[in-house]
């Protein structure tokens, strides 16, 4: 059997308890290590879970799917997934591979970032369209997110944001070298989705568009949800750009049309309660 | 403290490490009893706990709010949703409260039904706005929802449905006479959302409009989801009409545009798999 088991996104103890059962029996435990991070790592899991985890990175679970697949229908496998094996990332290539090898399997769900930025107070079902904002490099700056999000918005629904994150990149020199020389990792925090936007919205407006998201549409940046020390900041886009919210990962939603009691809870983490007394947040309502 | 904490969405060992922890050392423990139901019960919880849990039902969580939230300064209480807290149904009403008295939160997640349905295959990031399926009486039959699985499907978004569930629920007599006496749970099934959608399709082209859902709209029907006897099923709406999924809770989702390994996944669910060689389906690709 292969379990596809979802760890939740806080620290160790996020597990289920049927999960930490399955994890402890199973023959090979593969940890999926580079589409998110807990806050802890790896070694603080084996610590708890009392055995070896086998790290997956991309190319493992890409290219070598057969090496975690080997023997699944014969002994358990488990393959650890940050969040929900289902969430932000779908495990769907390894769940196909698994029923074509006749390998049985079974899914552990978790929280994800996909449920958990509930914490916010804004309804998950009125979410649309989920967005990634990745990284700007000097030669590629896409700008379809923002599309996306203006659609959501004009049809009064939230847009969570999910924000780059670069593990194991290679520079385009080791690259072209064929160097397996990796970068530090990079996270993309709220401020800096924050400044791309703002530019999105600077360049709409040279271009002679007036965009339906500006520097003062209402933003929650969410830190570390579901462990001890996350945070969770509203306001302005413009807000957005400076407040402090401390290590990755982040996340960030636009907000689109609020009910009264979403924005009460807003203004749990209102960066400046003010901002709730404006013009567009009373046109929202 | 308060802690609210989701119990995931199978039995009772779905609950996190954390979340046990938490349930084992607080003064009080409530059960939230109305909005969702595990495929365990009461009884099934207090014995994996080992204690003994308060039910709450929806007066005493509307009304009687600060019983639960009684000396939660000075001590720990939980209060247990099944899924996340703030998942399908959001308790800030709960939080707010808390808040206003001066009492610190914190929540644990868990799965909901919001990701966890992302294990069929659709990709969760391609949902658009989740609607809700109420059951139908003689005299009113609202089509109000049908309206946003169009919009969504229009832009190409997946529509979840949470399926009705009437607990506690007086007959109008008994309400009139101010009888407290309940009728039996009910709980919509996917053929029954299915036929009432069906019927809205119906009614549309009578009015001489040409829905965007038809009959031979792919769905995909879950039955309870994250439970070791989950079932899925994936087809077409008039299929969803008469698939067999046993007890509730039932989801269903409204396909929108699909990614092919989006359909790989629901064709390993496909109640004909035939219904995805079709002209829909290859346009929607």
């Amino acid at each position: 059997m292969l379990y596809l088991i979802g760890l939740g996104l806080g620290d160790a103890k996020d597990i289920t308890v049927k999960g930490l059962e399955v994890v402890k029996h199973c023959r090979r435990v593969y940890l999926e290590a580079y589409t998110s991070v807990l806050t802890v790592g790896k070694e603080a899991l084996e610590e708890f879970y009392g055995r070896e985890l086998i790290l997956a990175d991309r190319e493992t679970v890409e290219q070598k799917a057969d090496n975690i697949l080997k023997d699944a229908d014969l002994c358990d496998v488990a393959f650890l997934v940050v969040g929900d094996p289902f969430g932000a990332t779908t495990h769907s290539d390894l769940v196909l591979r698994a029923v074509k090898l006749g390998i049985p399997y079974r899914v552990i769900h978790n929280a994800s970032i996909m449920n958990a930025v509930g914490c916010c107070g804004l309804q998950l079902y009125n979410f649309g369209e989920t967005v990634s904002v990745v990284f700007w490099t000097d030669t590629w700056k896409p700008e379809s997110f923002f599309d996306k999000i203006q659609k959501n918005k004009q049809n009064g629904m939230h847009t969570l944001c999910l924000l780059d994150i670069k593990v194991k990149e290679q520079s385009l020199e080791n690259l072209m070298k064929g160097k397996k020389i990796y970068e530090s990792p990079r996270y993309m925090s709220v401020n800096q989705a924050a400044e791309q936007l703002l530019a999105i919205v600077q360049n709409r407006r040279l271009q002679g568009e007036e965009p339906e998201v500006t520097e003062n549409t209402h933003c929650v940046g969410l830190a570390r949800v579901g462990a001890m020390d996350q945070k969770i900041a509203s306001g302005t886009l413009q807000q957005m750009s400076t407040v402090e919210l401390g290590g990755p990962l982040h996340s960030m939603i636009i907000a689109g049309n609020m009910h009264p009691l979403e924005i009460d809870m807003l203004k749990l983490f209102a960066v400046d309660k003010s901002s709730f007394e404006d013009n567009e947040c009373q046109r929202n309502t």
